[in-house]
């Protein structure tokens, strides 16, 4: 099978000139009109092309999550490292630790180091530093500028959370959330939430702090004791599984039985591996299609099959699992 | 600051033959004499030096796990790549499923992407695949080629498992465990356990079997209805937590109470995350220690601080944490 190297030959000109022509860069009339007539004479494939195309390219695209441990990023790194690999694409992983400067630190570096994408999971504000020429998609979060999105249909799982409580016998509602101080799209299932209760007259109480970890815990104590003891709530939707199992444990220090007193449910979904068995009722996200999706925008950019200039925006379904934290549908 | 470019140029030589001189490679008297005279009229510092080294280096390393999505791996892949950032190197992940061929296939494909080392997980029979020039290290697993290895004491481990089951007042010790068709560390903790019994003439059963998943799993649900069930056995240990999760899964259906009735210490002491409070009785894994040892182990021997025909053997301590699953000591 002929190779670039011959089309080169044959069209006398530079390899480097062949690989121009076929990422869509100009060219000299002449010179463009050689390899035209070479790549006829040669049947070169347009298989073939797609490996022309990787000559400027390195294989390797950078993952930036707030921490592989953590077990909704290490299953999505698991998914995405497969996806990356059918692509014979590398995956270079750095962890933020939630950190604006590390990731701010690793986007640079990643364009220093001539990377083909960035696939991110960030949860602070840096959308200043994304070049507009270096293929990006942006997990779970909303971005001032437009880019390539990624998440799960947050709004409808906050709907079916709120759904589902009152279907499995919950009457008073809440929510319970920690939010972050940058907009990201987990705010759309407290959205979901508020608007299927207002469409169904049903009592709610919301209870959402963007404070540290330690402020958002504080509420939730003070607001078990004002709602939950007093038995104004018998339904909460929290806001990620994490959250659904500190309140869980509080519960259980004071003795209130879950899902009799209470039913909760969270969202996530995440097992810590494929054999686990779910224990919580949530919300879960399909983290397999996230990844299958985000690496197939992210491909299809750096393959130009996508204009730079289109953002694609993707939301993946969510389903009801059903666990010992709601009671059976009478 | 003089660069390596000014040492070249005012030795009349190439950048490569000045990055030669500082790895070490055999040049041309002449060439030698040249870039020593202009390294000291320049006065080039050994601080550069080492950014010199990096030249014919990519800075990145390669890690292989059989699976991200495993709390142990997880939590492994974590400190490994911040150890790495310290050095400013950059990981590549690869997940082989516990596919040999995916094993030998990372491996390959690190060789030819000139990576600068490789740090693997790999519980098959990769020894001859593994190139005596490409700086290596491996954890939990010894191979048959003399290789850098870091583990945990795993046979100290096996040691102390036996003593706290019976320090917290088992009699009659069993040891379950799921053992691989190749030789790793693990084997270890059983003979740690083995050892410790007949020390101190313990009546003990031992569990082991190297089939499938499902093998394993069977012949655990036949060992505890032959031992456990006639409560012939108070004390396990088993190889790992997973494995004690099964376990006490199925002691639960079998209404048999942990730890009345039996006692079980597991091992590796993984928690999903930082916060997570420990249920089962374990001996814990110092895993951050592991990954910082295998970093620095890797770092030194790329950096040719190590001699590649040096091997360095590590074990890291582990320890005792006190969960449910064992009596308080009387």
């Amino acid at each position: 099978m002929p190779t670039m190297k011959d089309v080169a030959k044959l069209a006398e000109v530079s390899v480097g000139s062949v690989s121009k022509y076929f990422n869509g860069i100009a060219l000299k009339e002449k010179t463009k009109l050689a390899i035209e007539k070479a790549v006829k004479e040669l049947n070169y494939e347009p298989n073939i092309y797609a490996k022309g195309l990787k000559i400027n390219r390195t294989n390797t695209v950078v993952l930036i999550i707030p921490s592989i441990w953590n077990p909704f990023f290490s299953e999505l790194t698991f998914h995405i490292e497969k996806e990356l690999r059918k692509h014979e694409i590398k995956l270079i992983l750095y962890n933020s630790e939630n950190n604006i400067e590390n990731e701010i630190q690793f986007i640079t570096m990643s364009r220093q180091n001539k990377v083909d994408g960035i696939i991110a999971v960030t949860y602070s504000n840096i959308d200043e530093y994304i070049s507009e020429s270096l293929p990006f998609v942006s997990i779970d979060r909303f971005f001032s500028h437009k880019t390539n999105f990624v998440s799960s249909d947050n709004y409808s799982g906050g709907r079916l959370a709120t759904e589902m409580l009152i279907k499995h016998g919950s009457k008073n509602l809440a929510y319970i959330g920690h939010g972050s101080k940058y907009s990201n799209d987990t705010i759309s299932r407290l959205n979901g939430f508020k608007d299927y209760c207002s469409e169904h007259n049903i009592f709610n109480q919301i209870c959402y702090n963007t404070g540290t970890r330690e402020e958002f815990e504080m509420e939730v104590d003070n607001f078990i004791k004002k709602f939950i003891i007093t038995k104004k709530i018998d339904g909460i939707f929290s806001s990620t599984d994490a959250h659904a199992f500190y309140i869980l444990e509080k519960l259980e220090d004071l003795n209130i039985s879950v899902p009799e007193d209470v039913q909760i449910i969270g969202f996530d979904g995440v097992k810590s591996s494929k054999r686990e068995k779910n224990y919580l009722s949530t919300i879960r996200q399909d983290i397999e299609e996230i990844a299958v999706q985000s690496v197939k925008i992210l491909a299809d950019t750096i393959e130009n099959k996508e204009n730079m200039e289109n953002k694609t925006n993707v939301k993946i379904p969510v389903t009801f699992l059903s666990g010992k934290t709601t009671k059976p549908i009478l």
